[in-house]
């Protein structure tokens, strides 16, 4: 891949995808599809030196940033850097997770506040501060072939679709999420910026170093029983590319065998 | 197109597409994507005998066949002759609106009850009808790289999200139909056959003789402000397509500037 | 109790009541709960020769009615002979499950066709009969003090939550009542009839005639696990007295223990 | 009403009810339903020096508290000054909308972050805080006859039902709202604590020092078509007396005349 760093005084035609939220999971395979597809992709997290993450820079050409997207100053500089390097986005992933660990598992009396909000700030928070960066820029992308200026997809979990027992923190956040999505979608669509909420509705089996695809605390995968995201990915692409005379704002995505 | 006459004693490797319900619209463009696609490709309707479906028999070997789709007999009857034809269906799609002419627009106190139930019977029962034949046959077929055994895609309506005044009848068969399919999902998706609601919020703008696109009641399509059957039939064949660790159950479609 | 045999000629202002369906469940518990509180209460069955009704019969001056509400012309005798005996209704309830015996339990490939229409017409198709027949004849009422002039509520099931494996005929039938009423509530609520939708999401636990309230096939209620009819006959009154500027149409009642 | 003050060495079996947010509308007519009733009552406000509230305390013995909802040790000292001065809480409601002034109708681009995170600490993260001790709290009540130990209800707006656009900021907070909600009843209820969620899909019209009922940017209430917040608080009261075998979780309320 060539290097992208003069498409801000000639403007190219690629597409050139902004991922935040960066792991060896989705961000990964989306920083793969979307860079061996042709597009000018960066990546960014809040610590982007991961091997997986250098890997896809060396063999890819992706760009790796640095970023707490919690934080407004940061998003704004991240996407002004994004454009300075790869031109205006015209495909934004929102990936953040945002459950700090203490949280995982407490029931509404043991909740720590301050964690209650770092999950709504790290999840919900930075989904706005991204989304509202993506808008800004996209309103001003010349559409493409399809009518298009952009799309905007946040990844989203089970718990935007019901909220678990001891789970409340991230039930708020990921239904904050969806809440934001739909605003965003009601108003942007109209606009030419396709906004899409994609709750995976399963645990994530992402690739091992020792080759095995596997979730931390689900186990290993078998028989396709963890959604792989190679394949959401795949759907990220296809929802980018859809025609906007037929745009989906929602796709939940769960593995055959999934009880819901 | 060769004839696939003889699929029957020699299975094929290929995909065999079944649509029920066939105009020009959606069913036209499945048939016509599905079999460019190199599907093996069946169209059913009450009445066959259109220039469209009688010209993609022509072009692209699509076969056509009489069968109304409320009826247990005829329903059986079908499938049976696809699968001599064909072979066992891999992908079905029920694209019945279902609604008789005299039912539009009838608050509850005029709607006539029979037309309710032919209603009722056309849209809903026709889709348990199809759907219980397909997954009759689709238990039996064999994995393919996938670990799939077959897709069942539902076409359905903004009635299905909504029960909107004066359209009961149609708000009745809608919801059925989602309740169905939601039924069927969790019920076969763990025996490796795609089930998924697809829900078209807009009016279906379809290639009129003239070449526009337009819908009969709604007008003209300006700007893909309808729903494109073309792009409908890109989504059901992603959904056919897509990998059984990540099935979507439901995608709503509609277009940038529908208010929803 | 007196006969209120004669409100035909010389009308009443106290309240009629109407339950479709009759057993000795929630329609028994309404029909008490309504005729305590001084309402005109008739209930009709296909058999309502059940002991609980020929009891409240006795005690309360509950009408009892022969009625296959599935069909047309018995649901407008009935409503006729509502209207005869009793007045115009002011309040109508539709509580009637619809599944035939032997769709229980069935998978979408081994229900029969036959058992799914069945179903369909005896909830959702009888729900549509009495839902139109009340409008007609609420439309006519005079307003009462709060400005209403009837309250429609039909009794649902977990399956309009949610389409259940091997369950899909009852899916079809749910869904479609909930959509039903939610085209009436748009429509008929600007007219001032309250229309509401009341699944019960969980077992209904009645008294049998031990004295222990119990499910047929759930077992014997303990510590409140189950649905007591009573109960909802509560909430269907505080719908019925509703204010007008603060209507519900959609509750869900399930016991404190249950899973959802 | 007599002072309430030695409840916390003598417990007694009436109940308290501590309403935070405390304006005009629904926690005015909540606190004087509830202590109408024989309910110890508590509200709460940033600014509790409101002629509606200091009349509540002076005619019904209507506690009033200073309280910044969204501060964790605020609400902690405020579940504690109640419990010392009225006893431990049976009925909690959350009553805060939360959008800051400068956040109403403001585009994703628009919007200033820091309203957008202020109105989500208003509202979602205050609603959490006021759960968490109630939570804590009812826990170690004594169950009453019904069984249930308490009861808490967060208000809720349409904004929980749908994202609109330009309103985000209040999308994101009334959805983490639900979420919040969702989880707790999941949590809770077999615990034996009523959690209910009533989003009320309209404006709400209060009474005026004219006497009208009117709401600040919708005008006067005509003919009920504004929410009365007196009818709001028979809800809850409902709710709060509801049977355990058959709680409501979710109640959404709005006027006859409302689109929906």
């Amino acid at each position: 891949m060539t290097e992208p760093g003069t498409t801000d005084t000639q403007p190219s035609d690629r597409d050139v995808a902004l991922i935040v939220g960066g792991g060896p999971g989705i961000s990964a395979s989306c920083a793969r599809l979307f860079a061996k597809g042709g597009m000018f992709v960066g990546v960014a997290a809040r610590n982007p030196d991961k091997s997986v993450l250098e890997n896809l820079e060396k063999t890819l050409g992706v760009r790796r940033y640095t970023c707490d997207a919690s934080e407004p100053a940061a998003v704004e500089r991240l996407f002004a850097n994004v454009v300075r390097d790869l031109g205006a986005p015209t495909l934004v992933v929102h990936n953040i997770d945002g459950r700090v660990p203490g949280i995982f598992g407490k029931g509404i009396a043991e909740a720590d506040p301050s964690m209650v909000l770092a999950t709504l700030r790290n999840s919900a928070f930075s989904a706005f501060l991204v989304g509202q960066q993506a808008a800004r820029l996209m309103r001003k992308n010349k559409p493409n072939a399809n009518g298009a200026k952009g799309t905007i997809i946040f990844t989203n979990a089970s718990a935007a679709l019901k909220g678990y027992p001891s789970s409340g923190a991230f039930a708020m956040a990921c239904h904050a999420k969806s809440g934001l999505a739909q605003s965003m979608a009601r108003e942007l669509m109209p606009q030419g910026i396709h906004v899409a909420n994609v709750p995976i509705d399963a645990a994530i089996g992402w690739t091992q170093e020792d080759g095995t695809r596997a979730h931390r605390r689900a186990g290993t995968t078998v028989d396709d029983n963890m959604a792989d995201p190679d394949c959401i990915a795949e759907t990220y692409l296809q929802l980018h590319h859809q025609h906007r005379s037929t745009w989906a704002f929602e796709v939940v995505l769960r593995p055959w065998v999934e009880k819901w």
